[in-house]
């Protein structure tokens, strides 16, 4: 089966372990087969491929997200990166022409649609792949997967099927009701709307072009930034009288909060952790090194990483958003396709980052208009390549790399650089980058 | 006046503010006078500076303590070192050997030994005066400070005193009593035993010499190791028939928990702080540069510091020892005189320290057998001594200091470097001292 995940969203909700370039389904607690910590997303990719491990997997995202699902997924997952948010409708056109042309579906075959983030068992998937299996022999044009409701929620749309079935035909759509409306139509036999859209290819491109002027995926891609932003739900779904909804009841949760996330950790703590015995219902994150230590705390979430740290109710938590916002501070530490950094220190004229690269990778070949740094290496070996000379780097070399200087690091092993930064008004924004492609291969960001 | 102020312990009960090199007087929480926050060290010495600005103040501790009383007091303060922990009597011994020897006080003349840590207002510093002038012009051999009582405490000794006077002479001491004992006794009126000992010099050099055979303050600080741990309390004043204890009712609080602490705390946070409006009876201590958000808390205390974070509700707080006991790692920040260091990270064979050094102030000089070190200098301006070669350090300077090598730096200015170690098995106890005094003059560690 083809599947396209919808990855999205800045995830403030869920700080300091989401930032404005971590999101949510990056923050790695669940336990996962082997006894390591799982992501969202590096979960709902393996339990894609128990149910069908010929499947091909799409993450429709932002460029933000790239470096973050390479860390996480490896290096052969397929990303389709939208060149600026446009909403789900051209997402999932591009999407779908990334799969026409780069990776040659053809356009009898299925799709399936589905949104990163939700918390879900295998038989989630295996729903889904029956769907794509009525949805490339069936009539209809378009299938959804609508979530038997467990409470009269406010914040999902409702999904009313014209009959019990298992599969039903769709009578309408009710956008997020007040709660007496939401009992009203799950008395009706309404069910939650979770995002899941399966059609054959061919349906959607024949939509897309309908509605956007476009000659091709570098066509669209090109022309991605004039799009009006608009959901698939509104631009196709709400207009398409031909529709099946399978009924699903198995676990699907939406973790967008600490309080719902907490549920369904399999620990009461990650990382390094102590609580006494008078704890009640307290879960704690800490992706910091230095301990947390608890003591006497009932219906609490605490997490802490670089960014910083919430101690909160855990109700409470589900109103964080506008705290957050008023936080204003440089992104702290992030997952890249090479590696991670970890801001260790900031002072005025100075920024000092650990930066640690994976086997076989390499940061940009870059330089800075701006700022002097130092590179210690204090693990692990490579080369480097400063101004066109290459240098024997391993824990102890010590690169000085004044501004303007071209440099870059290719790992051998996993490489640990304590990286110093000097320089008035220090930022991201001054970077050059260089092309070494021609001697060391393609590189990924 | 001259006081000995005794500066003890290691301050588990605080932490993560306090450690095994910062004890608890040296936390920096209390509102001061001009705005910036003080330590119990700071606010004691003001206030014995606002009720007697000629007083001589000497402040009695170990040596892992004389670094951070130089950061906080300055380089004026006299400092009498224990060269091990010997309990009470014998710092008292050493400290009158000291104000003897070293201070030139006369032995008709009045000492007043208080402990560090009382939280207290002036007033207290007055009653001590008074007192001073007391043992001066009085009969009695020893006055003491009997504090009101405000609840029948079991963690305080008691004195019983002859009379309801103002200053009465003493009938008994008691122990720290159960509830019902404590209660009877303040019902016959008896005091808090404050810790507070006021005695002509003479006197206590009498006692001294009568427990301890030793020549003189050097030779006592010889063999300080061999010298018995008693308390003043049992070896002095619970022999001394001849006492008078004068009532204090003013303020005067023992902060030695965090839920104590928080009490007399100006504000309901230090640091950088987000609190919601759901938030009640809450305090947070915040010690890092990046944010702590606390949502929908009731009675909590959060304290976090490079050690790790303390999450408790304030009962609770008091049972902490045993939590802190059983985390192991090393020391993450201390204030030294010259200005303080932070450890940024922590990697098998490697660490990364940020060192800041005061105006004028410098490192020992210094070698390792087993680790190398690059520095970085990220502001000021100093000298470093590599080897006996004097390079100019300033922003910008890289020094590689390999195993073996000589080096110090000497800052003009207030400077900040980032120091890389790395070696197999890092440890503060590799390092060689040599004497660079001949040149730049005494150096104090």
């Amino acid at each position: 089966m083809h599947i396209i995940l919808l990855s999205g969203g800045s995830g403030k909700r869920l700080w300091p372990l989401s930032n404005d370039i971590r999101s949510k389904q990056f923050i790695k607690i669940f336990p996962g087969p082997e006894g390591e910590y799982e992501s969202m997303v590096q979960r709902i990719y393996r339990q894609i491929r128990s149910v069908d491990p010929d499947a091909t997997v799409t993450i429709a995202t932002s460029r933000s997200q790239v470096s973050a699902i390479h860390n996480q997924l490896g290096d052969q997952v397929s990303v389709c990166v939208e060149p600026c948010r446009r909403d789900t409708f051209p997402a999932i056109a591009l999407a779908c022409a990334y799969l026409q042309e780069i990776k040659n579906v053809d356009a009898d075959e299925a799709v399936a649609v589905c949104p990163v983030d939700p918390y879900v068992d295998t038989e989630y998937f295996e729903a889904i792949r029956d769907l794509t299996q009525q949805a490339e022999h069936g009539a209809a044009k378009l299938y959804l997967m609508g979530i038997e409701p467990t409470y009269p929620s406010e914040k999902y749309g409702y999904i009313m099927p014209e009959t019990t079935q298992a599969v039903s035909r769709v009578s309408a759509f009710r956008e997020k009701p007040g709660r007496e409306e939401a009992q009203a139509y799950i008395r009706q036999g309404a069910l939650w709307n979770g995002g899941v859209f399966v059609f054959r290819l061919g349906y959607l491109l024949e939509k897309s072009h309908a509605l956007i002027d476009y000659a091709d995926y570098a066509d669209l891609y090109a022309r991605y930034e004039e799009l009006n932003k608009i959901s698939f739900d509104y631009a196709v779904v709400e207009k398409e009288p031909d529709i099946q909804v399978m009924r699903f009841h198995g676990r699907w949760m939406d973790l967008g909060t600490w309080n719902t996330l907490t549920e369904v950790m399999g620990e009461t703590s990650v990382g390094n952790v102590r609580m006494n015995d008078n704890c009640e219902n307290v879960h704690v994150i800490n992706e910091l090194s230095v301990p947390i230590l608890c003591m006497g705390l009932k219906n609490i979430v605490v997490a802490a990483s670089p960014e910083g740290m919430l101690v909160s109710d855990k109700e409470q938590s589900s109103y964080i958003k506008p705290y957050v916002d008023d936080i204003h501070q440089q992104v702290m530490f992030a997952e890249k396709s090479w590696g991670s950094f970890t801001v260790l220190d900031v002072e005025d004229e100075s920024l000092t980052i650990k930066v640690t690269l994976l086997p076989g990778h390499r940061l940009h070949y870059h330089s800075h208009a701006h700022r002097d740094e130092t590179w210690t290496v204090v693990s692990g070996e490579g080369i480097a390549v400063v101004d066109d000379a290459e240098i024997v780097a391993r824990a102890g070399t010590v690169l000085r790399l004044p501004a303007g200087c071209r440099h870059t690091v290719i790992a051998r092993t996993g490489m640990t650089l304590i990286e110093v930064q000097m320089g008035k008004g220090i930022s991201v924004e001054d970077k050059l980058k260089y092309s070494l492609e021609a001697k060391y291969g393609k590189h990924r960001s």
